[in-house]
């Protein structure tokens, strides 16, 4: 592209970086943001460098965080002898949006993909069998996701805890409420005829 | 949505107010770079900071530009008695691409739009009437998307300009190259038709 000002060209530069974001797109943004009032543009920027210099990883769930200990560990309400294992905060933000959970987390910070160059010990994996090994805890739930990565994951993290002799549970797949039966993909359908529970059990309280 | 962290939740906040982004996809922006190296954050931020104070406007053709004069209205090469009126800086960018004209431009900064309150007094048309009076100009190309909205500043600028004894031109409209008749609309078929060309005025050279 043909840019009549070098600082122009280098902020389009640093947008088109995000991810999804290509050439065209990031000079819409930026254009917008020119448009905009210099107050709002230093608070975006600012916001960003502020995020960067500021930010904790909660010492216990490495869940993203203001303080040392994130408010959920941090909270008296929750059961702490419950570790809920995800794969980063999007997930913890998806889960407390269900309002179905009172234990805390485990944030990993990704998942074994050796695709990618990510092993175990890139991950806070270490660090959760330390926390199940010194504090008392009664359920492991593991929760990730069900690709290639999330099961590699997950048979990793079954290995490295099953002698711990405590109950280590996976979220429930199965057919989405609300999503009809014969769009449903054979390996999910097979295996919810496979996993069928009693329908006392099924039914939303 | 259920954030773990102030800092995280304001700039997703600042985030979301680009547009086309919305709360998931500004999430998604800020993990990524809160994943990203402290030195390419800060640029990262800086760099908007740095556009939005030091930025200016040419004088004379009211582009986006580092210097009072931009590059082109500066340029001994370029023709400065044919002037390409064109709605902003992306429409420049996109004809600086063809490498097919040597003339200046003349940046509106918009196009009039009474639905949004866009009147004449909100874009660079007084000073565009004013550059074709006091200085010498051959040609006026209006270079604006064939919209409602650039028809109407289309007929506007017309008139303003009309009295000044120079050629007032228009970009031609058509079937694009590459493009197939078929699937061409109705106006842009039947206009094609009425305003053809000799064969010999057609061919790229």
């Amino acid at each position: 592209m043909n840019f009549s000002s070098k600082l122009l060209e280098d902020t389009v530069a640093e947008f088109a970086k995000l991810p999804g974001v290509g050439q065209k797109t990031a000079l819409r943004l930026v254009l917008h943001l020119l448009g905009r009032e210099q107050e709002e543009v230093m608070r975006f920027g600012n916001s960003i460098i502020k995020l960067k210099n500021e930010i904790k990883n909660c010492s216990v769930c490495h869940n993203i965080a203001d303080q040392q200990v994130c408010e959920i560990c941090a909270s008296a309400k929750r059961d702490k002898e419950i570790i809920c294992v995800v794969e980063d905060t999007r997930d913890v933000m998806a889960i407390e949006n269900t309002a179905q959970y009172f234990g805390v987390y485990h944030v990993l910070g990704g998942l074994i993909s050796p695709m990618d160059g990510i092993g175990p010990s890139d991950l806070y994996i270490d660090s959760l069998v330390q926390r199940v090994a010194t504090t008392q805890v009664k359920e492991v739930i593991l929760a990730l996701s069900a690709t290639m990565e999330g099961d590699t994951t997950l048979f990793y993290l079954y290995k490295r805890l099953k002698d711990f002799q405590i109950p280590i549970t996976t979220i429930a797949r199965g057919i989405a409420f609300g999503g009809e039966l014969e769009y449903a993909d054979e390996i999910t359908l097979g295996r919810s005829i496979i996993t069928r529970v009693p329908y006392e059990n099924s039914i939303i309280k």
